[in-house]
């Protein structure tokens, strides 16, 4: 393996869990992962950033048999709230609030959302790099029939149970990538994009026009993981969003999300895609060692696209 | 009894107390509480509103023995503070939090504090009125051989110990008491100001000239409970404050402190203040009979006073 650092593109808990397998096979300075934030919420007080968070959990061992928040939170305050007659409908740990409170206090002091969870990250020993794509403001929002609501309100109020009918990256085009993505990516010896909801998870991230265009620039070879297991999506509503972009809810479906940007794919099926070079392997990341074995078995691949 | 309102006027622990022993012997609708907001603090995402709290927390019966914040409350946010490497200065259990995060929340979108915290004191069955005097910022500072610093940093990272060098009331001159607090005063049969820290909890709000000059000219009794009881001040910072002020710390200082606005002061002592109208008492509130029997007295002397 060279010298170089590997850039890992996530969202949710595919790509999070891809994460870890990584950090298992490079070192924690060559690793970084670039994170949606289009899942940001601002509630009780605190700056919620849910995918980020979920990577350095993941790295930290510290994610919660629930798949989701710290291994063994307490709900005081949200049970709390309860009492009080609030609607508590976005599900917050004791020591999860903590978190996020702090780093509102650090934003709020004039950090940024990177520095905040670089500082958040170092006190529960997270030594790889847990970027957040951009440190401005940049929201996911969902249409369906009874119209717009955050990607929160649609995943947690709605259960992502309604058809998508629209998608929306606001702040997208003005938001910049931050500069230490920007320089991982340039830096990077390979850059894989992790088994996470193409369309809203990496979507967003894509829709900032710079970290496209550093994408479509860099040397190194991009190569997705589809989030497709044996022709279901594991986990979220990958396809209610894939049905949406009427793309097929397969590795070709994937693969043509990300065109003009892949030169390989990496899936337990074959894309039919006679131009993508694609490495066909059990996808299923159920284990530590599985997760390694992904995240070794990908690296190889990208290793042998590099020209 | 008339059916006027009995307004007590009150800051922390002992004016906390004589609210609730007055709630035993004056109907809730009858009685109303207009409490200090100089020591608010923002923190953890949170609006804190000490003083008002404590008021409503005695009333629910909710107060812990710890002499502040909710019976039984857990402490697992500041904990997991801590455990980030956070320097907790100011300790909120985490049922605590949650009411001051739903304050914030309330106030953030249009509330003011005086209606978020009668939504609050709703949901834990308080009927009583709890007032803070303004809705607008009116923030207590100290100063100390080492500077000025919030009157919550002096009281908790100082522990009140330094010599008070400096009060300010920050936006007094601006605040205005709300409009609730002006009727409440104007309808009311007797005004009862707690046994509070006279220089750093009343004092803020007679700094606003509306309230002040409300209390000279209402027709009501106006009767002062002296905090010093034995010839000590049984909680808090107060002989450092009148110190300060150059007053002697007894019923006669405290009866300076409030010139033109007493017509009576209850004390266990007797001031030396011939035209003043005095009601020696046994002023310890130490149980519910003591609080409800020092409500009584105070309320038939203030009757006893009115012309």
């Amino acid at each position: 393996m060279s010298s170089e650092d590997v850039v890992v593109l996530a969202g949710g808990t595919g790509g999070a869990k891809l994460v870890r397998g990584m950090a298992d096979v490079v070192e924690p300075e060559r690793l970084a992962a670039v994170v949606n934030t289009g899942d940001d919420i601002e509630i009780y007080g605190a700056h919620v950033s849910p995918d980020p968070d979920l990577v350095s959990f993941w790295l930290a061992d510290l994610i919660d048999a629930r798949g989701w928040g710290l291994a063994g939170d307490t709900f005081a305050v949200m049970d709390a709230l309860r009492a009080l007659g609030v609607e508590v409908w976005f599900n917050l740990g004791d020591r999860e609030l903590a978190w996020c409170l702090e780093r509102a206090r650090l934003i709020a002091g004039g950090a940024t959302a990177t520095a905040a969870l670089a500082r958040l990250n170092a006190a529960i020993g997270v030594r790889t790099r847990v970027l957040p794509a951009s440190d401005e403001r940049l929201r996911t929002f969902v249409r369906m029939s009874s119209g717009w609501q955050s990607f929160q309100e649609f995943m947690i109020r709605e259960r992502a149970a309604p058809a998508v009918e629209g998608l929306e990256f606001r702040g997208a085009e003005r938001a910049r990538p931050t500069q230490q993505v920007l320089e991982a990516i340039v830096r990077a010896s390979a850059i894989i994009i992790g088994p996470s909801n193409p369309l809203a998870s990496i979507g967003p991230m894509l829709a900032m026009p710079a970290l496209r265009a550093a994408l479509e620039r860099c040397d190194a070879p991009v190569v997705a993981v589809s989030p497709i297991v044996g022709g279901e999506v594991l986990k979220g509503p990958t396809a209610a969003f894939m049905s949406y972009a009427q793309l097929p809810c397969d590795a070709g479906g994937v693969a043509r999300f990300y065109e003009g940007l892949l030169d390989g794919i990496v899936a337990d099926e074959a894309p039919h895609d006679p131009h993508l070079r694609a490495l066909q392997i059990d996808t299923r990341m159920d284990d530590a060692g599985a997760r390694a074995r992904v995240a070794a078995q990908t690296l190889s691949f990208a290793d042998s696209l590099r020209s």
